[in-house]
This record gives structure tokens, C-alpha cells and sequence, in this order.
């Protein structure tokens, strides 16, 4: 668990690394990326032996009987989660991405409202129009620089033409950990406008001293619409593998799934299905627990630099890896702190507005990289500011 | 590039032989497995470095450009098969099934017809029926044994109804490698019934000596109207990785499934890039000429072992690693010899009828397995039906 160590993931074909030239205009020789949300830390040695068993035994034929990979699933989420699931009502999907388009396929029809709480995650807004879907902009309150949600606003801004909310939870941006209030509320506001409630808890691993992600499972009073969607992706840095999963424990809407995953032809790929099943153990557990604590450093590293720069705000992560800094203290335009990001502290970090309402005086920063990154990325940041002290 | 080297694929995950017992009733400890369609054999040199170099870099996050991907698909279609491919026409899907789903999802509409040439891989007819498309058998002739188009019957069994053709090229089962007329003919056919033409060449590198595999893509007269679907899968035996192209070379079409694949979520997973991309490679090439000249031999013993049985007759393949014998001549029930080849000889072979109209008195043997497991099965059969001596 050496969290320390700089792995170079140029020439790997590594998006953040090997794209953030084109995208943010920043080199990968001299700047540092901080934009897509994996890490760039190794994964555990659980899951580097499942590979290697793989290769060992060198023959990649069709995947067979799933049912100990299902019980990994259900193991984890029991242990480290307090849910029970019925191994029977899991569907893994091409990661989630994928399991948010085959909701949006199984539940809703070309036209419909899809609810989402503004800024997130900005590849709902995308698949949703990809779809054909209109995304319905909730935007979430920010109570000195901590997310909340504001149902009676949003209940006024409902026409009845809405037919899916997709809650992120943990939050991202903003690493909101709901509370048991507000999912109630959650769920109370699914049920008013009649909303198929998807749950994408792909952080739920990922959350930081005294918070405790609660899964929507177990809130009552929305279970004839709830769908649950986690991964192993983020907390064991396996997005590359493409393997999420979509929980459905109501009869009518698995069954609805069910049909489109057949029709789709989506079945999970074999090295997904190892890894995963790998990490979901107790060597994975002790694994995890150290880089939630790893991370918790970083992000105290960050907040405390960050913060001490006159007009920065970055918000204080209840979960996630991923910053999210207001720079609306400066009364810059967007176009200058940008810049001064990208040009001057050479930092490829996701823009504020491709999340949606909220997001436009922000920039997110992904802190899932060794700590020698992040103080880099601090001192950077406090040099490109400078003038601001 | 050791082919006679006996892998012990059980308890691996393994549909091939950890679902045998389940569904053939056939024991993994006593019978021989010669049912889905991968093989007993290891990939080769060149991917199996290219998953070590992954392993030991350890971190599996995003997977970015993939140029270079693109770039030995097209030089595998080009040196292979004499076929230009335009990188910007390539689709990477979750294997061919997923790229066959999402076709009929992008070109088809609820209700619609799609023309098979039967007998012929099952899985069409599966995922037609699961997308509420309807399935519209025609049946091939089956001349002395050898599979033949039969376009005057085909066209008066047409009404209107249907809107695709899924073309098996090379031809699974039965093996046919269909000539230059033949494929000259299919277009003419779905030209003439307004079909989109979908060209599923999974089997396009394992072709036997004097036969030579045309890409649809290289026939005139159906470019308005042509999908190609190719993959490593087969030829390097990676079906688990779940990686296919869609190769469409009409901008209309093409911007119809562009859509469906965004609006789907849909995004290849690095493991399969990787292997994919170090496949299609010199080194990859040397070794498919090797495999094909081993299953060559295989298929050698096996028909004639197996025609040397009174009543059993096997297809000479030009293609594939999938025998296709036919039980008609024995005059037995389908019951009956269904339970000599698997109680008896204890082989897991897959049903004949699986495959539509036409295959009712065949079974399907998997060739892709080393020498001395073909002639094992030889001499189950000839035990088996060694009353008919």
C-alpha cells in the first residue's frame, strides 16, 4: 500500500494523462493532471493477483457461472454497507455510464425529464441528451460551501413531465455524504412526482471521518422505484475494466431491465468480473481503509493551501476524491482563473460548468494521486494566485 | 505456439467446461466439453505480453486514445484480408452480440423482420427475439452436404416486413466460405428487399487452404446499406474480453449507430484494446497461420473418423473451428442420438435445432482443442455409434 510512489502513466493510454494535452492544453511533461476521476495509484495486490492468475493461465475464453462473483458483491455490501442484497437482483453492466443509459432505455421514453441535482456528475447531462432524455436542472443550495438540497424549490419547478431523478451518493461534486434526513427527503420527493429513483453510490467506499453513507436500499418508502447502481471502479481504480453494477430488488423494474440487457446483448467482461470479485474481500477492505485514511491527508493537504489563498474556496469533502474549488472570491472573470489554472500552474482540472447550474465559477481538482502531487499542485496554485495575497 | 498442450480450463470461470454438467448433463471430470465456441488453446505470445505490461504497470484506470488501436485494426483488414478500412468507421462494442443488439437497436424498429440464412449461429435469433424484433428463417439448401443459397425461395418468402439481413461470413455452422457470386448475390438480395445488410466475419481468419474469405465490404452494389462486423475474439480466442467492431463505411448509417452508441453508454475496456491491438499485429498473423494450420489437421482426424461411422455425415468446413455433423443417416430419433453422443460418449456438443430451420438432425463439435482431445472424441463416437458398424 504504497500510496507514495509516483507511477509515470504517460504512453499508457491513460485519458488523464495521455489526453490532458488536447483537452486542457496542458502538457503531461510539465504539468500535472487532475481532471478524470482515477487515481493514480496501483491497485491492490488482490487484484493484481486475480490478473496475474489470468495471465498465468493465458486462455480468455467466454465467461461461465457468476455466482462467486455475486456473492463478492453481496458481501461487500453487507460488511462494509449494512445491506443486504439478493444476489439475484444484481445486473453488471459495462460499468455505469452504461447502467445509467440502459436505465434511461429501460424507464423512460425519448422526450421524458430526467431529475438531476446540480452541478454533477457531468456524464448523466451527456448520456441523458444522448438519449434523447431532457435533463431537469435541480440546483442544489451552497450554505457556505456545503451542498443541500432544496425540495421545496424544486417541487415548484416540476411540470409532471419528469419520470427519473438520479441522485449521486455520495455527491459529486461537492463530496456530499447524505444524511438519513435528507435521503428520506429524497425519496419522498421520487415518490410526489412519481420518479423512478437511480442511485449511482459509485463513492460509496470513498467517505471520510465521522460521515456514513447510508445506501438508498435502505431508506423506506421508495422501494417500488428504487434502482441502486455501485461499482468497484473508483474505490479500486478499475474504470478501465468496464464493470459496474445495477441492483434492482422491485419485481416490475428488474423485470423491465432484464429485458433490456437481453436485448442489448450487455454482458460483463471477464477481467472485470476477476478483479472485482477479487477486491470485494477482506484484503480489499484492509486496502481500502488505508486509502480512505491516504486520501483523507491529501485532502487536508489541499483544503489548508487552497484555502489560505484569498478568494479560493474548496469545499470540504465529506467524501470522493475529487476537490471542488469556488474561485467566485476573486471576482475573476471564468476565462482568468482558467488560465491562470491551466497556463500558469499547469494543472489539468475539469471545468465548473460542464456540471451543470452552480458550477460556474469552479473548477474540480482530483486529488487521487501521491501527496507529493498534491503539495506540487498546492504550491502551484499558490504561485499562479499570488498577486492575490 | 504449443497447440497440443492440454489446459485444464476447469474451475475457472470457464462457461466452456464449469456449465458443461448443467447444461448437457455432461461431467467436466469425465466428458469432453466441445460445445461454446472458444478454444482450449492459450493466446498468443504478443497479447499475452501485452496483459503482463498492463499487469505489472498495475493501474487500470481510463482507457484514452486509441489510435493506435484503430491503427492494427486496419492494418490487420488491410494485410488479411486486402480490405482499407477508414479508421474514423470503426465502433469498438462489448463483442459482436452487443454489436449485433445494438444494430438492430439503431436500423430496426419493434415488430420488424430479420432475415437469417438457417441453419446459423443461435445467438442472432436470441437477441432478435429478446429486442422484439421478429426472427424470418431461411433455410439453406443443403446440397450433398455443403450449404447453398437459395435466393428464388427466399425472395417469394418475402413481404415487405423485413428490414435487415444478418449474413454469417464465413458461414456458422456449416462452415461455407461464400464466394465472390455468392456474396454478389446477397447484396443483390438485400438490395432488392430494402435490407440493411449486417456482415458478421467473426470468423474471417480461419479459413481452410483453397478458400479465400471476401469482406462484404469489397462487393458492390450494397454500400448504402453494409455493416461489417469483425473481431479478435475467434481467431485469438479472447471472447471473455468482449470486444467487437462495428465497421461502417455509409455516413447515414453510420451517424444512426454513432448515436445509439452514446445514447447507450457504450465504451470498449482497456483489457480488450490492449490484447486486440497486440493481436492484430505480424507476430499475431505468424501465429493464426499456425492455428489454422492446426485445426486444419483437427478437422482432418475428426471427419474422418467421424465419417467412417455408417448414418454420420460431418460438413467439410472451409472455416471455423465448429463441425457440423449430421445424424440423419442413422435413421435414430433426435432423442436418441443426442443421448449417445452425450451419456454415452460423454460429449458436450451443442443441439442442432439451437440453430434454426434445418439443423434438427445435426449436432456442433468444437474443434479448437488439441489433437489428442480430437481423437479422444473420435473414438467416443465411433464406441458410441458402434452398432451401426
Amino acid at each position: 500500500m504504497n500510496f507514495d510512489k509516483i507511477i509515470d502513466r504517460r504512453g499508457t493510454h491513460s485519458v488523464k494523462w495521455d489526453s490532458m494535452n488536447r483537452l486542457y492544453g496542458v502538457s503531461p511533461d510539465t504539468g500535472i493532471s487532475m481532471w478524470v476521476a482515477d487515481m493514480d495509484f496501483s491497485s491492490p495486490d488482490c487484484v493484481q493477483a486475480a490478473l496475474a492468475k489470468m495471465v498465468e493461465h493465458g486462455t480468455y475464453g467466454y465467461y461461465g457461472e457468476d455466482g462467486s462473483y455475486r456473492d463478492a458483491v453481496c458481501w461487500w455490501m453487507a460488511n462494509r454497507h449494512g445491506w443486504q442484497v439478493d444476489p439475484s437482483h444484481i445486473f453488471t453492466t459495462h460499468g455505469l455510464v452504461n447502467g445509467t443509459a440502459l436505465c434511461l432505455d429501460a424507464f423512460t421514453q425519448p422526450g421524458d425529464g430526467v431529475v438531476l441535482f446540480t452541478p454533477i456528475y457531468h456524464a448523466f447531462a451527456r448520456v441523458i441528451g444522448a438519449a434523447g432524455r431532457r435533463v431537469v436542472e435541480c440546483q442544489m443550495q451552497n450554505n457556505d460551501g456545503r451542498y443541500a438540497l432544496d425540495f421545496d424549490a424544486w417541487d415548484a419547478q416540476m411540470d409532471g413531465s419528469e419520470k427519473m431523478l438520479i441522485l449521486c451518493s455520495p455527491h459529486n461534486p461537492g463530496g456530499r455524504v447524505w444524511t438519513q434526513q435528507e435521503l428520506e427527503g429524497v425519496a419522498a420527493f421520487a415518490k410526489r412526482h412519481d420518479l423512478v429513483l437511480v442511485s449511482d453510490e459509485i463513492h460509496n467506499d470513498l467517505v471520510f471521518g465521522g460521515h456514513k453513507h447510508i445506501p438508498m436500499a435502505k431508506i423506506l418508502g421508495c422501494e417500488d422505484r428504487q434502482v441502486m447502481m455501485t461499482a468497484a471502479s473508483k474505490t479500486f481504480n478499475l474504470a478501465g475494466a468496464h464493470t459496474g453494477n445495477v441492483i434492482i430488488a422491485d419485481d416490475a423494474l428488474r423485470a423491465r431491465f432484464a429485458a433490456r440487457m437481453a436485448g442489448l446483448g450487455i454482458g460483463p467482461n471477464s477481467f472485470g468480473l476477476n478483479m472485482v470479485e477479487a477486491a470485494y474481500s477482506p484484503e480489499g477492505a484492509a486496502w481500502v481503509d488505508a486509502l480512505v485514511a491516504y486520501i483523507d491527508g491529501n485532502r487536508a493537504v489541499f483544503d489548508a493551501g487552497v484555502n489560505a489563498i484569498p478568494g479560493l474556496h474548496s469545499m470540504a469533502l465529506e467524501s470522493t476524491y475529487l476537490a471542488w474549488v469556488d474561485f467566485a472570491g476573486t471576482g475573476m472573470e471564468r476565462e482568468e482563473f482558467t488560465r491562470r489554472v491551466t497556463e500558469t500552474a499547469q494543472i489539468a482540472a475539469n471545468y465548473g460548468p460542464t456540471f451543470g447550474k452552480g458550477g460556474e465559477s469552479f473548477m474540480r481538482f482530483n486529488l487521487g494521486a501521491p501527496r507529493s502531487v498534491i503539495e506540487d499542485a498546492v504550491a502551484r496554485l499558490q504561485n499562479a494566485f499570488g498577486d492575490l495575497q
